[in-house]
């Protein structure tokens, strides 16, 4: 486990995505690990923890998910900009040292045999829900959250503390092609007490 | 039609919530309107364009959406954003003027029969596509996008200005309670040609 990652209470696993990052999906199966960017992924539910992830049927990662049921959601952020864009525009199908290229490198969990890419700033292990309408007719993946971490030099508490922590920890907001926006400074309801 | 706003094309219609933002929903159904305040939106795909939406079974706007069909998602903007809180934890049902105390003027398109919230960024109009499993299980909502406009002064020529806008001008991007990020500076990935 890498140094500052602390595990997320179920109950908050939503925040870790719910200002609308794009993420990066990676799965396993029978010994192939994968990660592609998407930018269409959703919180769907608080408790149990659910999220929704839109991904089209030429990923290579689908095949992957689909075969072991499981995958992980995760938060890359601004220092890996270059990667987040390398694994959404190759294929491991075309490519096949894909990871090497892009400058993936996963790390293990106890208890998840799942890929974790290094680096991102938080991590959402997802049990996949089938739904084999919404699979086949909208390419939309619903999870089931069913382990949560971060790196706490970004989220801690419950919170995303970007306001504090070094830029290059922002997450991505996808706008086109390879440009994003980094998310910028916490703005606050007048009267909100929590 | 207020002034600065301009169609956007079906095809860049996705733009406006690619990168995450916090949304309004909005229906009308037999005379009542309604807007509410969803931070779990997200596209679904480019052509036809669709987006999912999360709405919770207390809300009165999913009354409304549900009897006409029809709803609109817009992106509201950090000077909206007592608006944003606002519509999202006052109901209709309970407050019957919930829209005036909590300031919200709608406007009207020629040719859609929908209340749009002024002051937005973005306006996304939507036919619903019945799921029935999907609304009522993960109280997921799917919808086509019929039309889209966006302010001029902060989406222009198919893109999001936030870097050249007025601040006030940028996304909300919710955390929990009355806390949001606004959307940040603009970064690119290497040897991106978009």
């Amino acid at each position: 486990m890498p140094p500052h990652l602390a595990p997320v209470p179920l109950d908050k696993a939503y925040r870790l995505i719910n200002h609308g990052p794009t993420v990066l999906v990676s799965a396993r199966h029978q010994g192939v690990d994968d990660v592609m960017t998407a930018a269409w992924a959703c919180a769907l539910d608080f408790a149990p923890p659910r999220l929704t992830v839109v991904v089209d049927k030429s990923s290579y990662t689908r095949t992957l998910l689909e075969g072991s049921g499981r995958f992980v959601v995760q938060v890359p952020t601004v220092a890996q900009l270059a990667q987040a864009y390398a694994v959404g525009t190759r294929s491991l199908a075309i490519d096949p040292d894909k990871l090497a290229h892009a400058g993936v490198t996963f790390f293990a969990l106890d208890g998840h045999d799942l890929p974790f890419v290094e680096g991102c700033a938080g991590w959402l292990a997802c049990r996949l829900l089938p739904e084999p309408h919404n699979q086949s007719t909208y390419d939309l993946f619903i999870g089931e959250v069913t382990g949560a971490w971060a790196d706490t030099r970004v989220f801690a508490d419950g919170h995303w503390h970007f306001e504090t922590a070094d830029p290059r920890w922002r997450s991505l907001h996808h706008v086109a092609g390879g440009q994003f926006y980094a998310i910028g400074e916490p703005v606050a309801a007048a009267g909100d007490a929590v």
